[in-house]
């Protein structure tokens, strides 16, 4: 997305006055503050606010945990021992705020995230930008054969072409026809909350989204995985990359637990154990469907 | 909606055969069950299933109050009592789950309500069928003149057959596209996660809805209200009438302290009671803006 | 409560180094970072943590809104319009971080309030400080005798101090008990887990408590109000001056239209039009309850 | 506990009357309905109402996932599909309604999981009565010299016996004089929600606890497992097996999937890699702190 010169002013004018405080700070990510990093065509996604860093998920840890965490030498070992253990609540204690220009099915799929606070652009009140999200080719794939909610082959350049060009047509066409039903030259123009109804979905909206560190945690595990469709992943990527910057610790031990970590079924395990102890096992024996024997052999095979 | 003879015959398998149950049952709420309550043009509102009737709202109030609910004589005042006092838990402890159809831009406003339980259809995983909503003409409005959010005036014949001809037209153009897209006939077909992007805002979309009572009047009191879209209201409505034969008493409580109640800001109390004593109050030595003396005129002028 | 030296060192030394950061800065809440605001004989309120100011909730309205903000003069003008429509969720785009130490009896009533962050202090791994509260004889009231929760004339000097007798006296035999039950001297000694179901309800817990400020203002409502337990009451009466600070116009909106506001029902509505129409007004003929009208007359009468 | 002759009338009476109902009907859990399934000394489980069943789960993830569901041949196989990838939408689908009681230091932990409706006794309207928890002597454990939160070695007879008679006696003394605040005779009485306090938590309470088969799980797999605390973990034991009848095919993977699985972080997924191509894996070489280690050989070892 490129910014427009007020809007590059704007950022750098919130940034130019820094101001003291007696609360936690975060470096990493006060160098992000405001600043608007590009997402797909036209998205992206600023950090407008946030509130504790490492220490603070360290600092209610304590409080809770009181002299029973004296034990633990450093706030990485009790970090990673609340992310071993399930201990969500001291990862509750940190906050974000961000400001995500992002296409409606996207938006669609985001929200169903509820544990977190939205203030969306209303279109009830106000006109929508022609902004409509239109995907690189790499992206333009057919439906996956193997999976019902995945992506297969790169489309082939002519009939991708072909699909482009009935995104552009029709996200223009609609456009017009909202600014001609809007507006009031010479007729009384509908009004915006009807006229909308028309708008394509890859057309892009935008919000402020407020949520703690632990429902971004799982935000995060569901749509930064490669399971997830593309067009929300690379949000998430984003968001990752500034979490880190964030809570570094946190951040390391999510990756080693949840993203990088996984679940294994208590079949799963049995069929581990008799391959630990030199057997041969099959899906016929294992216990397992044969779905989930694909998936165990995925990571195990 | 018009309801194919399958669907018609679903239904009615499903009421065909009463089971026997120990749990409360409320005879108005068995008399809507799997039932399709048209709203809008193809949409409709189904009850599924729901837990509890009046007599579980008193029944959880009398576990909280113990002997201090024994002076309230009788199930009516008590559920009046517990309204009245915003005592909310209570009525949380009935439950409900709706099967809706709905257009998309309505979902859209609705599943802003955080507090419920949602399965929607998924157009990554299937199509989704070619219906659009396409308001009466009688509903197409033109912006308010006075209102950020609202309609006005109905449109002229003309300018209406001019909005419904570009939103019909629309709706055709960019199903066929959609369908064309996706299409395997010698091409690859695109993956339908990337398709329905080009689907506008009123095409229809469907959902099991569940969420608990308290949640519901809280639903129902911002989009059963007259400042609610239209699309949305019709909604409410619909399950404002449901929920009246579900739960009488709770309903009507809810009418006379929600839906017909206001609330009065300090200043609005002070001056109603400069007024029942007999004084002239103006805007100017309300303390009230004049946004606010208009809404206040609006209820007591 | 009187801090300990050490403490007071800790909290001076916290408040010791402000740092720069770009974020918004409430000038009226770094005055209150970290400090302990007494309440009851040991209790305490203390801000860690805050996200936002009376700025930031006019941001997030006038993303949602756009130009549909723009007639509104000022932010003054828009965080009461936003109050006084019930638009929540540009006030959840504020957060506070409270530590607090409080009887566990208040405990159980505040942990009622389920959308909030809560790291307590755990008796399973730590042991209890011996704290106990003990109220003020000017707090020691009968049963009202009207009201099954409340609080009727203050004990008589005789009855107060037998009271308190007993208090203290069993405070400190439980708290001797539970010391010898942890004891390792000469013996296993009991679990922490264990051990703790001897102590009373007045014994003193901690808890770091994050909330966004529409859900504060909620706990306020009900917390702050006359009705509620003192024990509670002076919890939250520390809280809403502490918010005040925080953000003033904020604060000031919810103190007009809802601290110092009233619902009315429809019936209460019908029954003051008629007042002001000059009729006269029974409670036989109001429409309403005995209880109702008594309540009604408290406010109008 | 030994349930009064009333109590067995009234729980009688309410499974005397079957009504017929059509919607969905669980014949496991009509079996338990009201029924008082007994939990420590005095405490107690009951249903008191659910909405759904297994085939529910199922309906709900059809209307999600459409044509996508069809080549998964049973529900069996979809439930399992369900849990193993962490779709959870579909078990919120399920509701049960319980009637708890439980000693307040058990309620203390048990509240914390704050995605459930509640209601309980309140001692500010009500008077307790006196039922306290009295530990048998087999779980008055010692606590566990390796873990902050656990119990070791069950204490010896005499030190047991010397803390039951702690604990007998400081309940008696403690409800005596809660008995002579509150007292009319002769004097004011102290008001209820003062008198409260001076009760030790294991007094017993009891409410309605409401929640979804989703959060129902996440409760029962933190609860029922076996690092929880005894006293709450008997509760959760009791609630699997009633939803062991209710929902037995979604019972079923929970147990494989939660409740018998293990989470590998990305290190232990290396470890047991190199293990299985032979290799010898030390602490040392393993990337995992001595606790991390300790915990994997609970597994693998």
């Amino acid at each position: 997305m490129p910014l427009s010169p007020d809007q590059i002013a704007e950022i750098e004018a919130a940034r130019a006055t820094p101001r003291p405080t007696l609360r936690a700070v975060s470096e990493g990510m006060e160098a992000h503050l405001y600043r608007a990093n590009p997402v797909l065509d036209h998205g992206f996604v600023r950090v407008i606010d946030y509130m504790g860093d490492d220490s603070a998920i360290v600092q209610a840890a304590r409080v809770s945990y009181g002299a029973g965490t004296k034990h633990v030498q450093n706030d990485e070992g009790l970090i990673r021992y609340l992310m071993r253990h399930w201990h969500s609540t001291p990862f509750e204690m940190c906050e974000v705020k961000l400001h995500v220009k992002l296409p409606v099915f996207v938006a669609r799929q985001w929200i169903r995230h509820r544990t977190a606070n939205v203030n969306e652009y209303s279109a009830r009140y106000s006109i929508l930008d022609r902004e409509f999200y239109i995907p690189e080719p790499g992206q333009l794939a057919a439906q996956s054969t193997v999976n019902n909610q995945g992506r297969g082959e790169v489309l082939s350049g002519a009939e991708s072409a072909r699909v482009l060009d009935m995104l552009k047509q029709d996200a223009a066409t609609s456009y017009d026809h909202y600014e001609q039903m809007l507006s009031q030259e010479g007729q009384q123009g509908l009004a915006r909350e009807l006229a909308r109804m028309n708008l394509p979905m890859n057309i892009y909206t935008q919000w402020y989204w407020k949520t703690d560190l632990h429902n971004l945690f799982h935000f995060l595990r569901l749509r930064a995985d490669a399971h997830a469709q593309f067009e929300i992943r690379v949000y998430a990527e984003e968001i990752a990359r500034v979490t880190k910057d964030w809570v570094p610790l946190a951040y390391a031990a999510f990756e080693d637990y949840r993203m990088g970590g996984v679940t294994l079924s208590a079949k799963a395990i049995a069929v581990l154990k008799r391959l630990l102890n030199g057997e041969n096992v099959e899906q016929g024996d294992s216990g397992m469907s044969k779905g989930e024997w694909r998936e165990f052999l995925e990571v195990w095979g």
